[in-house]
């Protein structure tokens, strides 16, 4: 297969996830004329605004990796997504990024206000673990593994929520290689690596396949985090639709910051090799994992 | 049995469960030691701030009065005081209540900051999820149905968040009856009768009980509201242990502010009488449940 027909091939696979994972995401979601109608709204504004679902497809296609037999993959999927979404929505509130932009539109706060935007915030990662709870094609040993399974992932120890702490309090700190990889790989490794982990326990993968599949999601998060540095320095606010070089301006650490561009590209290369080489004993099945890890490298925004 | 006496023993009984609410949540919540520390400290400074650990205590005697198996129930009934505290930091922050006092103590935000008290609050809110999902002496089955009925009840249908949205955009409206009682009936209603309900569930209720059990939730839950919209009103911010007046500053819909005083003194004592109605057929194992109907519309702060 030419490198070429494989991206044309990949973008069409991932507009397919993407459209499921956002019709999976509207049936979950109370509508914006359900009561107390502003907060609905404010879920919405935020949660359909372009995302790359990247943690949904990553978990979509986990599960294919893993069996055929994957039926509503999407719904649990849709719950990282929430969680993605709610980190971004607290993230930008004045207190901590203070972002104004987000996806090229004004973020939550900047349209729904603070306490809305807050409590938005709130609801999405509630509204994650409900989803999880209600999956219609899962058993209940499944369901709970995910519960487990995404709580500790958006959680202090390891997880997203100790990164983010990490990552405030490093910005007053010397940058250094320790410092930077113990940010990331909590603060955006763990919901990335938990994504692809989600995906294979709901197909019900045996432990060297999860074991493998859990080395994979760490190298192509990490990869991931390097490229979204790198964008931070090298795109525009408009190509990236959200404030360029607010890493740099807010003392963020960051592999460009401690590596430089070069070696940081570099790095990106390397845990991209690395995670396609703990696909090594899948079949065609684990094709789509290994263009993603290709792609997310290769990605301009 | 003479009300002294019910009196001496009901709170020899809700200190003992307090202790053993206390163990579990320090159990559970990682050590002020644990990386990265600032966060644990901040989510231990607000849940070891004194609380009275009415949902847990609520939670432990409905299963007290279901069956008599009810190992390992504290740490289910924790998960309930993860969601009240992640609430109350979060209310309290400047752009919700800006409230400065909160059980005797400065709120998170004033000792933490704004980053971090947004930050702990979140992670209160997943850490309960995941106690639910690693419940030591509970099967899938149960475990699942408790993250659904805690979720639900935290969410923006019905639930708190729902409750605090209405609340919040009650502030600028005419205060009427139906305004008032959709505002408590999610707020803190859907918390408390959930309490009841997780309770219940964990113990193995039947259809006949939960659905009575449930009833006495929602009617002690009024009730307590009540209470503490009279408390409000009447008492010192030094006996509260928080800002007295707040609400009338706020502009808040009150029960008082509705209904004056004395009706609002007598509907909470109508809500007492429909909780013990409720429970007409538990034998002497729901006296618990009962006896802390009558403490909740007889406490003074």
């Amino acid at each position: 297969m030419s490198t070429e027909t494989e991206a044309g091939s990949l973008l069409q696979y991932l507009a397919e996830l993407r459209q499921a994972v956002d019709k999976a995401l509207d049936a979950w979601v109370p509508a914006v004329t359900a009561a107390p109608t502003s907060i609905h709204e404010a879920m919405r504004y935020s949660l359909f605004a372009g995302g790359k679902r990247i943690r949904p497809i990553l978990a979509i296609s986990a599960a294919s990796a893993v069996g055929s037999e994957t039926t509503g993959v999407e719904n649990a999927a849709a719950s990282l997504e929430l969680i993605h979404t709610y980190s971004l929505i607290h993230d930008d509130l004045p207190a901590l990024d203070n972002d104004d932009l987000r996806r090229g539109r004004p973020t939550c706060h900047k349209v729904f206000g603070e306490a809305l935007a807050i409590l938005a915030g709130d609801a999405l990662l509630t509204l994650a673990f409900e989803v999880l709870s209600r999956l219609p094609d899962a058993g209940a040993e499944s369901k709970i593994s995910l519960v487990e399974e995404l709580a500790h992932a958006a959680g202090t120890v390891g997880g997203m929520i100790g990164g983010q702490v990490n990552d405030l309090e490093g910005e007053r700190k010397t940058p250094n290689p320790e410092l930077l990889e113990s940010i990331h790989r909590a603060k955006t490794g763990a919901l990335l690596r938990a994504s692809v982990r989600i995906g294979a326990i709901y197909a019900g993968a045996d432990d060297s396949q999860l074991s493998a599949l859990t080395a994979y999601g760490e190298h192509v998060g990490l990869a991931f985090q390097i490229v979204d540095d790198i964008l931070d320095v090298e795109e525009s606010s408009e190509q990236l639709g959200k404030t360029a070089g607010k890493d740099r301006a807010q003392h963020k650490v960051t592999f460009p910051g401690v590596y430089g561009l070069a070696r940081s590209r570099e790095m990106a290369d390397e845990e991209r090799v690395a995670a396609l080489s703990a696909l090594a004993n899948f079949d065609a099945r684990g094709d789509r994992l290994r263009q993603i890890a290709n792609y997310i490298v290769q990605r301009k925004a």
